[in-house]
Order: C-alpha cells, then structure tokens, then sequence
C-alpha cells in the first residue's frame, strides 16, 4: 500500500468535521463529532480485506474494499474524549481512484447518545475539501431522524 | 471457519425476533419475522467471499464479508410458513470479531407483503441480546415507511 | 466470467430507465436517467472485486461482489448527455445468481442536479422484466427527499 510521507497514514475521514443537522419532529439537531481513521501506523482501524488484487489491493485503486472500526471523538484532537466507534465499510468507487462509497454505523458509546446509532451512506469524493453525506437512519435518540446531512 | 459445538451454524440473526413499526402516514404497523442465517449444515444460506486473508477467512475475524440468501419466516421455527428472503451482505467491522455491520433487502415472496420490499442497514454487535436495526427505506406496501426500526 | 452473445457485455441495469419520484415538501418530482453498466468491452465501468473463488469469480456466481463507477446519461443512449456517475457496489445476492443487492450512489456531475446526489439501495432480480429500488436518502437539492423509488 502506497504511504504518504509517514507510517502514520490518516487517510480519509481523519479529524473531518462532521457537522449533522437533525429535522426531529420540525427541530433541528446541530452535531459535530470526528472520525480517525486510520489505515496503518500503531493503532490501525481499517483494513482492505477485497480488490481486484485480492485483500492486499491498494486502498488507492478503484474496487478496493476496506473494513473500518474507526474511534469517534467529541473533539478534532484523538486525544479528545471517544463518544463511538464508525463501524462499516468503504470502497474505492471512481475509475482514477479518486472517489469512496461509504456505508457504516455511528454507534455511540458514551456522551448524552451513548446508545444510540446513526445509518451512514454516501459518496466520499476526497480531492474535494469539503464533503456532504447522508444519514440515511438511525436508532435509539435518532430513530425518526431524515433529511439530515454531514 | 470456527463451527462452535456442531456442524450445524445458525450464526448470527437465527430466529431473531424482528419487530418492525412502519410509521406510515402516520399509522404505525407493527410486524414480526425471523431471519434464519446458517453458514453452515445442509442449507447453507450464507457464505463467506472476502477477508483479510481472502474468500476462506472466519467470519469471526475483523473484515470478512459474508453474502446472504436467507429464508424468512413467519414463526421462529425454520420450518414455519417461508414468507421471504433477506438477501445481502454483511461484514464483520469490529476490531475484536464481536460485531457485524448488515446491508440488506428483505423480499417478501408470500403473506400479504408479498412484492414489497424492506431495506435494512445497521450494526449487529452481536454480544447483546437485543439489537435494533434501522430500516432505510422500502418498496410497494413500504414506499412510504420512515423512522422504523426493527 | 460468462459473456453471453458478445464481447460487448451491457450487463445488468443498462439503459435502463429509471423513473423517480421525490416526495419533496408535499411536491412531487419526477426524474428520468439512464445508468449504463459494462464489465466488458471498450469503457468497463464494473469489475468483479470479491467472491467465493476470489477476484475472478464470475458476476453470476451468488457472492459475488463488482464495484461500479458507470455512467448515468440524460436518454438511453450511451452517446446522449452525461450528466453523472453511479458509484458504489453490488453484490450477487441470490443462491441461484439470479439477484443483486445494489448500494450506490447518483452523482450528478452535470444538468440542473449537478453537486446533488442521491444514495440508493436496493434488490434487483434482474430476471424481472421491471424492478423497483429506493432511494434511501441524498445530499444537495435532494437533500430532503424520502418516500422515494425508482
């Protein structure tokens, strides 16, 4: 697997700022948390397990399926408190590479959702800055979440 | 793959008791099936296709991929009225094996359901005894279906 | 893989017209585009990634799992407007082979939806002349739909 200037590859999702806005019964839900994800170095949570090489496939190459249980954290830092785990899946799903599929859960697992999920599913096109994506569903406090996006 | 105690798999939602609310123009269905998933025994309904060490690897380890066609029934026993097939995937996305992150349809072929459609997607941490998904989505008599859970 | 006819292999959801309603404030929007999907030919837009014997196994094979990153046009005409792509996966979801479980997303990259996307999953039993899929959710100008097919 190709490593960007370190061993320390925060690949994708690292730190992005997940802003969610929730329309719950006509109020709205403002929710910032951030996903660490990390493909190798000391503390790896995403593995390619699929692609067209086989599970070795390079994450940068289009078909390649990775595995993530990624640290969810109340602030930008790792270090900042963990509220969830991102648990799911992503694939590489643009011809040059360039583009991710997304399908996980939030599960929270401390803080004022602890207990609670969020659906996710989206497109991850990351030579993009900024990134939309859906939550498609979610249980306990977000069971009757729609409309939302982060 | 690890078999724990017989041959005979019925891995990880066998039975489940899946309760479902369709809140649906604002009348709520209440709905009941069992998923019956055996990875193993003389009808095997799911099968493991990828991992990090390809297509053979345990479904208990973190990453495996795992396809399903499995039978849904009306009552818990597999040989109750067949109502259905939930068919999909599913992959095991917790670091320690213990947990699954599901995606799949449930395609009701009988019973008053039948031509309709549910979309499933959410995380089976499989240590609990209770675990609630949510449905995504849903075709014919669940077109309109939002904010369930099951 | 099994090619039938030709070495030109428009396989499963090929110019497929795919109508769609947004349930969108009480307003309903109507969509017509076409997802063209080749696993072979000159512009392969799908390959086979995962599956019971591995990368290569055959797309008719249940397991099987191809990424996709196809492109969608305005008219069933491949040469017509292209106005975004599909990307994401499926998975042969079926034990006979004849079914496919869908999760992708709609980028509109071009027309009066570019910047929007739509996320969609859904089974397709592509023996069946007509299929029906949701739309679990979508970003932009689509941000709040729901209750949606296609």
């Amino acid at each position: 697997m190709y490593i960007p200037n370190s061993s320390f590859f925060p690949l994708i999702i690292v730190a992005l700022p997940l802003l969610y806005w929730a329309f719950n019964f006509r109020k709205q839900t403002k929710l910032a948390f951030y996903v660490h994800d990390y493909l190798s170095g000391h503390d790896i949570s995403a593995i390619t397990v699929a692609g067209k090489d086989g599970p070795q496939t390079s994450v940068l190459s289009f078909g390649t399926i990775i595995a993530v249980d990624d640290p969810v954290t109340e602030g930008p830092d790792l270090n900042s408190k963990l509220i969830g785990r991102a648990q799911g899946m992503y694939i590489n799903s643009q011809l040059d590479g360039k583009g991710l599929h997304l399908m996980f859960s939030i599960i929270f697992t401390d803080g004022i959702y602890k207990g609670s999920t969020l659906e996710i599913q989206g497109a991850d096109l990351f030579a993009m800055k900024e990134r939309e994506f859906s939550i498609v569903s979610g249980t306990g406090y977000f069971r009757f979440v729609r409309g939302e996006q982060f």
